[in-house]
């Protein structure tokens, strides 16, 4: 069989990424095409390692192959990936790709719990990744990577001090919990959180990492204006509880990213606690909170929902002994892996198709 | 029979109030005594229309007539209530017996749902009550009370515009719900905010109320710290739910009051969300956010737990439509009426024992 590379690419070329709406070659995600006797290889450069698509996108490449050129062909391809980015430029954290924004219009919806189990998710299918903790009032972090009382160090580079953020799980962390005793109070006015924000972001040593999730406070508050205004957000995600309140909070938390001013992309709605099912009824799911409120919200506001969450004890019991419940072996880890996934593709199509987020420059 | 008025006080003088530890007499309660041939007739003038320790009182002061006068004596006592208060100078909230703090280190444990639930009880049991929804951020207090859209009025007093408070449930209302359409996001820095709530407390016709309880954001920021410099707070609250991370940022919320700065009574601990019983198994409780945290955190801290209230669905529906589920005739109706009792009982021992509480003065 004498092919060429182009004569693989020319096949590879009718085989469309689902998402992005455009062929593997134009995406140039094609690399490291090898032809031998009865045999093709080449890579497949995913926008994430999170790319819940693979084994799609994997499979079309090897009927493409066969259509198009030899259905005897053996056809080996490795998929690997190389989460995209709109950030290449400006001083502040060059070496992150994506900056998420995890926020809630109301409090205690599981935000930290969600963003936990988002992270260690992302990582275990092999991406870099880092928390800060912006909860300024309320830091949860600590307790869910079971690394309370813990410091960070501080370290000089050119003369300058710099963070250096703490490692759990694989995750890069960041907290005000490491900085005060937890049974103090922080009474501190919007300026000193605000500062305290920004320190995070820019005099703490993150590295190259895929994606940094900011565990944000609730409401829609200094924090969040600072936030938009010391570094471009990539993309903001929002978490919900069913029920009419929350729902409420988190369509403020939907308007204040969508304000003109602001316009930090909406990568999608998480809806936490969506039911409750009892060990010894399995089959009956308790809507405490209501019914699919987020997936309403989601459809109301033409936003993708990444997921819908159930509400059960061993998420809120992971959370307080410090080992996110994604780790373990069971149908809520699924569950958080389904949710990682759908957000890691959601941040590709957005990297793909919108303009990179502007710096917010505000008077507020 | 010859008794005189000084007879009467000499017996109800050996009978006390069990939370003030003095007898009636000295607490001066004892009003309008009436003596007949066979009948002695007077009021007892009890610290609130709450008290949960009214039976005990009457039957004792019927005993007590008895014991000291004459077995045979009918008593016929009329039971009233003139709430205590600390609070008799100064120009903020004149008519305003109890300023009460509701908060929560951590956001949606239920305090909304909570202060809803206490501002309806207390009233059914005759108290005049009003609530400032400080929440700027996630106001929850319109919907629950089926007031959201409505407007307060303004009115000219002496040259000055008031607003008058909404009236929903013979409760008085505000809210910055009112005053902001619901779609959108207050995205104020906290000196914003901080004006806000200056104007509910400052520029508000309250008139005369026992108690004004004052629905707190989640933290312990701007809000907290304008509140306690604009006007001296009663005593607090703390409401959480059961799982470590919440009771992490409740601590937080005991710290900052009890901070010597700001130094506000901690009236006591509420734990909301204690556990859930679905309706096919009664017997089963299900601590789905941990057992006795509230409890635990309240014996700690050496602070009396006011309830345990259940997480139960129609709580919840009776909150997303907007009629708190006290005025229905249920359990959970009655759980929130002995939290309403326990809370205003902290009141009047508050009252009886402490200093007024003092404006914070800080430069923070």
């Amino acid at each position: 069989m004498a092919f060429k590379e182009s004569d693989v690419l020319k096949a590879l070329s009718t085989v469309d990424d689902p998402d992005l709406k455009k062929d593997l070659v134009t995406l140039n995600m094609i690399k490291d095409i090898e032809i031998f006797s009865d045999t093709v290889k080449f890579t497949v450069v995913l926008t994430t390692p999170a790319c819940p698509l693979k084994e799609l996108i994997k499979n079309n490449c090897i009927d493409a192959i066969h259509k198009h050129l030899d259905k005897s062909l053996s056809v080996e391809i490795h998929m690997t990936s190389n989460v995209t980015t709109t950030r290449n430029d400006g001083p502040i954290l060059p070496g992150v790709k994506n900056i998420i924004a995890i926020s809630s219009g109301k409090g205690g919806v599981g935000k930290s719990t969600v963003t936990a189990n988002l992270a260690v998710a992302l990582k275990n299918k092999g991406a870099k990744v880092g928390i800060i903790d912006a909860d300024i009032y309320g830091p949860s972090i600590p307790t869910m990577f079971n690394c309370e009382g813990e410091q960070p160090e501080v370290k000089q580079v050119n003369g300058k001090n710099l963070i250096v953020p703490l490692e759990q799980y694989g995750i890069k962390l960041i907290s005000i919990g490491f900085l005060a005793p937890a049974d103090n109070a922080v009474v501190w006015r919007g300026p000193m959180a605000s500062s305290a924000l920004r320190q995070f972001i820019a005099d703490t040593e993150w590295g190259e990492l895929d994606y940094l999730l900011i565990d944000l406070p609730p409401g829609t508050s200094d924090i969040h204006l600072t936030l938009v205004q010391t570094v471009p957000v990539t993309g903001a995600v929002v978490v919900t509880t069913p029920q009419k309140v929350a729902l409420a909070d988190a369509r403020k938390g939907l308007a204040m990213f969508k304000q003109p001013q602001i316009n930090v992309p909406v990568l999608g709605i998480i809806e936490n606690m969506a039911y409750f099912t009892p060990a010894e009824l399995p089959d009956n799911k308790y809507y405490i909170f209501g019914q699919d409120g987020g997936l309403n919200l989601a459809e109301k506001h033409n936003v993708p929902l990444l997921g819908q969450i159930p509400l059960v004890q061993s998420i809120r019991e992971s959370g307080d002994s410090g080992l996110p419940v994604v780790m373990k072996d069971d149908a809520t880890a699924e569950s958080f892996n389904q949710l990682a996934e759908a957000m890691a593709r959601q941040v590709a199509i957005r990297n793909a198709n919108m303009e990179k987020t502007k710096k917010v420059e505000m008077n507020a």
